[in-house]
């Protein structure tokens, strides 16, 4: 493995089917990464000390998910000089309500990049566009992969239009 | 000053006039307490050793104000085994909401004990209650504290009673 | 039993399945308690005896679960001098936000220390870490179970990073 | 005065401002009430007296407003059989909606009436139609109360038709 | 069946599951009442009619769920002279939120009784509560349940007392 | 003045300050309307009247706006069978959030086409656009202000780019 | 098929479920509709296309369903001269709050027509309606509709009055 | 001027006084950057177009600022292959949590980078942030500017001990 370039790092194991999709997508792109837990609250130093060193580790943009009063993407935010994107995970009560605010809502001087909740995806992707304007050729498999989207709901359309919404329907339900 | 036994600490000097209330009822129990800025976001290795020695200094009980994305009390009970309090403070936005819920959802492993939005007086009066429980005098103290609060509603109620609800209104309006 | 030193009610047998982590945890500290039915609204003289009494029968602590409008432990916290924790317990409505609510937004002198919806586990923590501050062994333990706690996340993480997030899941799916 | 049927409470006298309504429409209707401060959480020894004996002292109604936290409606409710109209107060944070979670949202068993928030007026009024379907003459002013209302809004909205929306605007302005 | 003096009514069949509990405790209590489906929206006139002559017929309390925008509460309380009690049905989206808000923030001059989310069995006591200041016997069966009520919680905490809560616990499942 | 075809209905004449603005927009737009007060609550059968006569008099499209458990524009809704267009006027408590939910969440077969918290001028445009599928000059008429519009956009960011946003602040302070 | 009067556009296949019942409703009604897929986010030219196009080939009204934060109503409307009409999805949080928010809250100039959360069966109703004001046959059947939902009702409030709650539920079960 | 790296651009002049935050933090990060008024729902063309080219024109990140249904950030974000950061603009309701949940809750494959309500200054050092893994200078800067915050929170904290909180009040106000 590269150097990685990412770092993906959730608040406990139990984020990790929220945050695998972070992963995924990295992977699609074909950007180095890794991939670990670092709780805030349980293990305050580990923290410190990632988000003092990922920089100087050479990685150059930090995803970090975390649910409930979640503020491991604000404390690594606030240490590291980073870009941090922030995945508001949800979790058993308030709907990631909660989580939302306890990252997006940052005081001055310190942001976080915060994506929708439970969107993990989009923040990988996030990561790539940031890295695009550095690297020309993260730039274009993000802009193909915009294209590739594209496409997917053209095709997804003319097949609606083609065969009726009832139809699609019923394709649809025996595919899922 | 004695050794102090309450830690006040707040996110940011614009917390004060909330905070100041934390204080003035400590003082009004005559528990000595230290007070000042530490911030999670903008000073986090402060705020570290803040949490991590606060201990060794004597201190028994944590009161920690912060708003918005409001990460300090759940930090500092990341890193210190006493007791501590979160103050929710009102920012501009959302009322406050985002506030408590960055600091009551704390995940397992890790509680603060969470007053009211804004309501610092009564992270004062908690505090002085967990200290009670070590120091008979201070338990005193707050037991004469809430016949006071009694004694005061009843004389409120017996004037409002005696005097008829408009005079009472016309007698607040002056006093206020 | 030698005498408790914590007080955990509830306002229904219904919220036990959530208030039962607050007494497991007080177990693994090896603290006594005592556990029962306690309702605000359906037993009010069986609360204010509770509350008044409690103090007297050597109780330091008391953890108070309630959902809905839940009075419980703001009226138990205007009777007795000990400090209360209050858990708010979700209910079928509102995701919780109720509860979190009627127990957090206590007025001026009668504070409530809330935890987060559903998470007695913390109140018991929280209790374990306001009798350390006179129990020195008790403090001990509290430390000791941090300690744990960081731990177990670095051992997850070390497996996380040892074996790939995708043999993780796969791990983890087959131990749920 | 004769005496009362309508027993109008609240948390704290800096409620009176909203809680005034409800006794000037006893008073439009002729209604015989009192009025004091009973506070659940500063005086519970009193709040559990009045609401013990409300019904033998012949008040046939409670209306009960507290904000924050509020449980004095609830606490009453529990201890009278007396039907009980909870007035949510709105106060310095969350526009109220704590208060009015806090009012509405009682267990099986024990319900509270309640009104929209700051609404106390309409706390008057529901007392007078629940009294209405004893006494008749209070039902006969409740129905031509309701009565006046739409004369009212009658005449307004002739008074609207006939001199024009920017003319009715000025009107209004000056006589506010 | 005597003539009722109770008017169960709904928006909608689909809100039966929920009403039905107004019924049950009113037979418990052995109050006559009739219980139909009136729509607001659906049916106007019909909510209309009913509204104008519930009186009449001698009906003293009208209760109404609805769900929603659930104006039906509201408009028969506009029509009626009676007290009107609101249950909010919790629907599909929003917890229930947007039918408590559509209920109970009710303007001056016409108030509805509201009570819990999905609580139609409140409803019925309340109604009961409310019929009591005029019928003694209901009033004596009301002060009857709750003293039932409060055997059933003091039995209840006696056995958890007795049996532990582990035990209590697994007793509760086998019951369910 | 011709035969209107937009009807614009408040529930109080409180209201008219956020409803003038549909009236001024439809001014400008030179379609003719009606406005005048229409309490679903405080005058139901004058509601129903008019919304059972509206369209026989040649009323073509409802402007209907209230506050707090907003039932007017739904109750008219489910009498006519003109589209109505709901406003959910903001009151004193819960920013809209009541208005809102009252007037949007309706049932199924009622709908009610809701704006935004307070823009009654998007109401009297939506009421155009509507009129603009029968009527090509009204059509044309939405087209221009749109147009005009965009103009007035393009105008201020040439203004803001050419002197800077610095000056710009200073100019827009001077004429507000 | 006649050339379509209505468009119903969806951000994602994902949404047909809900959007369905759109098409359904039309068709009961004889209204010739199109249906496809129209992604603000994914296909922003296409949407582009369509919204400048809709008008030119005869379409009169839109139905745009979107969720989360849903762009594709606002954005249509910004574009097209026709109304539009925004179904508000919901998605996996927030209870379609964030859908909702994002449909209805358009700014001065640019109205979106908002229904109910998932209720794409009132956007179809609403269709009707804005089309009945120019074409007196679909005018017609929509009245016949609402007549058919009174009936409806009244033949259910009917058979629950014969045969009791209790049978009545129990055969709703059945047919459940 | 140089050419600019950074576009900032929101919905309309009157979001100038908030982002203008945006603009002066670039400035004291020496980075060279546009701002201008670009409204996606009353300029759709020209916001299509400002997406479509701000990329060619050398633009490597973009600030979007927008409230109430905030589409902006979103919608550029569709178009451009470039990181868009997004500012909720708080406007006369909600709070601003419906400009916030408009902006954030984006879809799979369309991430706008969220910071807190009216929080343009983060946005600004994001963008410095994002900037500084392709530029050295910019992450020095950061970098310093952190390191800024922290001097002063430090001065502050110190000059709060040392006078006593009852001083640092009095001399706040003053200063204020």
């Amino acid at each position: 493995m590269e150097k990685p370039l990412v770092g993906i790092i959730m608040g406990s194991d139990s984020d990790l089917p929220v945050m695998q999709e972070a992963a995924k997508i990295l992977e699609e792109f074909g950007i180095d990464f890794e991939l670990t837990i670092v709780s805030a609250h349980r293990t305050p130093e580990r923290m410190f000390d990632y988000a003092k060193n990922c920089d100087k580790r050479g990685i150059e943009v930090i995803i970090a998910g975390a649910g409930g009063a979640a503020h491991l993407p604000g404390m690594v935010a606030s240490i590291t000089p980073l870009p941090v994107i922030g995945v508001p995970v949800k979790t058993s009560s308030l709907e990631g309500m909660d989580s939302l605010l306890s990252i997006v809502q940052m005081p001055p001087g310190v942001p976080v990049a915060t994506v929708a909740i439970n969107n993990a995806k989009n923040a990988g992707i996030l990561a790539a566009e940031i890295l695009g304007i550095k690297y020309p050729e993260i730039k274009k498999k993000v802009a193909e992969y915009k294209e590739k989207m594209k496409k997917e709901v053209e095709e997804k359309a003319a097949r609606m239009e083609n065969i009726g919404y009832r139809e699609y329907l019923k394709e649809r339900e025996v595919n899922n």
